[in-house]
């Protein structure tokens, strides 16, 4: 979208009520023909707006794309955010927000997408990214930090979302899944995919790329009994860009504490209270080791600790959980 | 340099002797002029080739590149620098061995330059890299260990280049400083600039960039006072791909260690035992915050341990560090 058809835009969502072509042009030092080429081009994108003579046009309802225009009206960030590069498609917005990372791209840049043709979720695998529906979108981060405490990052993430979902989509029950998912009713709703580029004891960017499952009404067969969406949960629809901020209003505070502590207090309680695994007995694929246990919380630096067989404690950092099935226990 | 070019080069290295241009066309299954073009395009790469009529052609000096065919002859490893992609002029072999890595690079394959035109070191300082007298060189590897054991490569390479400068260069006095340079009488010899790209607890590649001092004989003013090469520390000249190979050769088996037991036993005595800090009061820089204390010396996992002046011992798992002059001493 052009900077003029972004001025027209936001003239349409400033007033509220019509606004005269002559109007629209006299703010845009152009023509009246300029102004109605404009218009075609947010139609095009998706914009409603209704065009009465002698009135001028009126926008009546938009795409709900989570844009800098949309997302900025709900945002009471300084710096998550404040700048927001939204794609109708793109492979994944990670990889994106990692290729302006490289290019120089400040902390608090994100990455929104309509949807990914190529989205990926750990371990390289694929997350359903249609369009039109759900929130697909990158934070990039740089946080004067040793990497070692980098993995902490996707637990502060999702205790924001956790808090952003659970003030819109109050009497769902979300849990959050060490490391990096959360559940809804024990289905996937959202997950985290954190990347980081470093030196061996400097953080260079971290990125923190973040799928909900919004208004998503129908889910795969290859998902369906494992994933789920707000809107199958709750009934009803979401505003993407609304979500979208109130998840960068809830992470901004946790990651500025966090960035003082370096530890994992900020949030710690709260990962305790909504954890999906704890007092489950779950099994632990850790670089092909497997190891069979009972979760018993996390350490303050977000390993997994796990109650062995054997009587011992043993702390995971890292690694895919399962839960064991009741008829598969030993 | 074309296949072709290389097969010709392979022959005449092979041979140590004369090939007539009528075997080496007979070998490549080509023209004998077109044998003639690839013997001058090696002449303006470098290689003086000696051209006499009735016994044809014979390879009398190469340039003593860093390259496959040169460091090949010297290589006993099994994956570190079995396949090297030699430039003569780079920005810098750390962000080519980068940009091969995203688009797949295997473990083991080394990028190296004659010349970098934007060399860095650690916090993105220059490092001074003309052509033809130092290694310049990166190694990518790909370690299925989480992101934070990844700090202990830089020592892992430290040790490798002890032991290899060690063994060409015996009679120098040569000293690990930590985290990542290697010092001959107290001046950078060798710079190490590890990077690392990985999700939180999954590290996708480790690029290990490694700067040598070779036959440097005139430092640039701002440096003379801080870094030496071997050749100023010896009086002689050394070969590069020789070296490379030398390096690389110490490296394997001592990764190959590391990956088993993921700690830095495998090389920590030898650490402690040609460490330049220990012992010495030093200050460390460490996100903007300083310390003072003596180098105690390391942790099993790469730590600086540091004597403070209460009493205590702190560790110190990143930053840069300075020795602190006697007339500054507190």
């Amino acid at each position: 979208m052009s900077a003029t058809t972004i001025r027209i835009l936001e003239e349409l969502m400033r007033s509220g009520g019509f606004r005269s072509g002559e109007e629209l042009s006299s703010v845009l030092g152009s023509t009246r023909s300029a102004v109605w080429k404009h218009i075609r081009l947010l139609r095009q994108d998706g914009y409603d707006i209704e065009a009465v003579t002698g009135r001028g046009y009126r926008l009546t309802a938009t795409p709900g794309y989570p844009d800098a225009i949309e997302t900025g009206r709900f945002l009471q960030t300084s710096v998550l955010g404040q700048r927001i590069e939204h794609h109708r498609s793109v492979m994944s917005t990670n990889a994106q927000a990692r290729k302006l990372a490289r290019e120089g791209a400040p902390e608090g840049l994100v990455v929104t997408a309509d949807a990914q043709t190529g989205g990926r979720g750990r371990m390289q695998r694929v997350w359903h990214s249609p369009p039109g529906v759900n929130l697909y979108f990158s934070i990039v981060l740089r946080p004067p930090v040793p990497p070692r405490v980098v993995p902490q990052i996707p637990l502060l993430a999702a205790a924001a979302l956790h808090t952003a979902l659970a003030s819109v989509a109050g009497g769902v029950e979300l849990r959050i899944k060490w490391p990096n998912d959360l559940l809804a009713g024990g289905r996937k709703l959202c997950g985290i995919l954190c990347e980081m580029e470093s030196e061996a004891d400097m953080t260079h960017v971290v990125i923190v790329g973040i799928g909900v499952n919004v208004n998503l009404r129908a889910l795969p067969p290859e998902i369906e009994t494992v994933a789920t969406s707000l809107l199958l949960e709750t009934g009803r629809e979401f505003s993407r860009p609304e979500l979208l901020a109130s998840i960068l209003n809830a992470f901004e505070p946790l990651y500025r504490r966090w960035l003082e502590v370096q530890d994992l207090s900020p949030v710690f309680d709260y990962l305790e209270e909504y954890s999906w695994l704890r007092g489950k007995q779950v099994e632990v694929d850790q670089y092909g080791r497997r190891l069979k246990g009972v979760a018993a919380g996390i350490s303050p630096t977000g390993e997994l600790l796990l109650d062995m067989p054997d009587g011992s404690q043993t702390m995971v950092s890292s690694g895919e959980t399962h839960l064991i099935p009741d008829n598969e226990r030993t």
